[in-house]
């Protein structure tokens, strides 16, 4: 259930009841694809950096360990121990992405794996019982997530048999949710919009897809290649078209700047892996623009990455420390980075809800993209 | 200074006072080679998995990122943030074992640095010179870890040179000691016993060093391609010869078995990398023997790697969630099971010195050796 609690311009302050707890929004979702944020970061980490729901990776999962398994273990809140919301995405985007040899049918998708090879089928029934399977909180549909410059007529047959994939996800979550066996029957679906850059073709698929009336509403298929300009424009036309009382979700975006942007539009939740990448290769995010701590300008700066930073890595060690370890290949370096970059995240969402309760986001949203140079693109 | 509070047998229960804090021995330090220890674990961590002493390698310090950077940053110390003791060796296992081209003269070696190749000279009064730099609690000696199967003559000569090192060492760090701009200017020396397995040249150095009177004595060259009954042999014909009222370090020693046996022949100081290494690859210690995680058996285990285990991995992750961890290439699973087994070494002391305090070391190392079956080579 989602509460909108306040509203300044076209920015929503809300919460979303779940059966694993409450989620604040706007809410940034921190990424850990097999079941753990790359990094040697922890679901006890994620508590200290202020994790609201951590999202996993459906495909990833499938492949190894397997969803049966982890079903049969309790479900994926037990195997990760994590109590809070977890999303998991449905294996689409990484069978289009990482996949080899796929063909698109009607009744789903023909890959093979890119583990070990093996020709692997996966439809909207199947992602939803993988999905149910793991007992995540929220599931998603089974999408396709096409090329953002695909033609107007593969994208208009996408679209519609997307729409078609998405009626067999709800009706087979539905089925799976009434079954004794199931690890969350209060599992929820969120449904998927897509149609590239085609604005008419968005706000047809958003119109219908919103009579469907699902837990909640993703804008899938952006940050894909199209232009920023190009994105911030087909959620301006779209967002209208999506149910005012349901979350909304721009999957896979993005950069401080794209958030706040999102914010700005309507956007309830944000999920990307630029956080603990980046943090992987040493880019750390500041209130004064990205720092590359590889940068031999660090090499005697006894600072903290940021002053003032509550994070576990600013709490305790400088960015000369951090740039020896990162230089060494010691593997805490990377850990330090990442937890640092998850909480800037993290805390930037709370300075954002701050700014809506308050009634200064568009003020916030002004000096936070001054601040965050350099990641406006 | 050393206080020796119970003895059991030849089992010693003391207290090493230094200027960052109290040691309580018998105590097993953890290896940060690089300032740091492997497997992402931070000093933060130390603290939550009971370790008393961290251990640096002064030769990869010198190389990376340099012994004068990180004094010109106040020292090892302030460098990693860790204040309690931190114990260095003197560089020369590593120009032994990692460098290349060597040549051995009396002024000390030259050789390659193994990073970049460029010609090194290390002597007595470089290697403390370095660790005077780096501020560590303890310093050690610098001398020749001869190969275990080297000649009678070769050793004889070789250590003769270790001996007239160490009074250079001990010459230089009091030098040292007494100058204004240092670090810790209360850093000790410990000497190193040589001598391979010749029982008569291993004597005769541990009186030779006896004399020095220095603040600590460790057994060097042992583990190093001898048997276990050769090292406890010597342990057995060398340790009467150093004096009581001083710690005796047993280097880069070695399985439970090792320490417990270690131990009961009166050793009080002991660092190795196996705990650390052995997590990074998955093989985890218990009182039931040594698992590998990685082995299919744990796919769908869920209890922690040691029911009871305090560490921080038992505390909330199971067998089957570290397994595909470590099976998905996630560094997670890696810390997890590095934190444990040094929290497994580090609980083993405390047993240990319990033990002794109670006046059943004998009993409890019976029980424990039977515990860490497998562990006894």
């Amino acid at each position: 259930m989602f509460h909108l609690h306040k509203q300044e311009g076209r920015a929503r302050r809300g919460s979303f009841e779940t059966v694993h707890g409450t989620i604040q929004t706007p809410v940034f979702m921190n990424v850990g694809t097999a079941g753990a944020i790359k990094g040697a970061v922890s679901t006890m980490d994620l508590e200290t950096i202020g994790t609201q729901v951590e999202l996993s990776n459906t495909y990833h999962l499938h492949v190894r360990p397997g969803d049966e398994l982890i079903k049969s273990l309790g479900g994926l809140h037990k195997f990760m121990n994590w109590s809070r919301p977890i999303l998991t995405d449905s294996g689409g985007f990484q069978v289009f992405s990482l996949a080899g040899l796929r063909k698109i049918k009607e009744e789903g998708v023909y890959f093979n794996s890119h583990i070990d090879g093996r020709r692997i089928f996966m439809g909207p029934e199947e992602s939803i019982q993988i999905q149910s399977n793991l007992g995540s909180t929220i599931a998603m549909a089974f999408d396709e997530c096409a090329p953002h410059d695909a033609s107007r007529d593969y994208v208009e047959a996408s679209v519609a048999r997307t729409t078609r994939w998405l009626i067999r996800c709800r009706d087979k979550l539905r089925e799976l949710n009434g079954r004794e066996d199931t690890i969350n029957p209060h599992q929820m679906l969120f449904g998927i919009n897509q149609g590239t850059t085609f604005a008419d073709i968005r706000i047809e698929h958003a119109k219908r897809i919103s009579e469907l009336d699902l837990d909640g509403y993703a804008v899938g298929g952006l940050a894909v290649g199209e232009t920023h300009a190009q994105m911030y424009e087909i959620l301006d036309v779209t967002l209208p078209h999506l149910p005012e009382n349901k979350p909304r979700y721009l999957m896979g975006v993005g950069t401080p700047a794209n958030i706040l942007e999102g914010v700005a539009r309507g956007i309830d939740f944000f999920d990307c892996v630029y956080p603990s990448r980046n943090g992987r290769h040493g880019h750390v995010y500041t209130n004064s623009g990205k720092l590359n701590l590889f940068n031999k300008q660090y090499e005697r700066d006894m600072r903290p990455i940021e002053e003032g930073c509550g994070c576990p890595a600013c709490q305790s060690y400088s960015r000369a420390y951090i740039r020896h370890l990162l230089k060494a290949g010691e593997m805490l370096g990377m850990r330090l980075c990442v937890l640092h970059n998850l909480y800037f995240y993290n805390q930037m969402m709370t300075e954002i809800r701050d700014a809506i309760d308050g009634g200064c986001f568009a003020e916030y949203k002004k000096r936070k993209l001054s601040a965050v140079q350099g990641e406006l693109c």
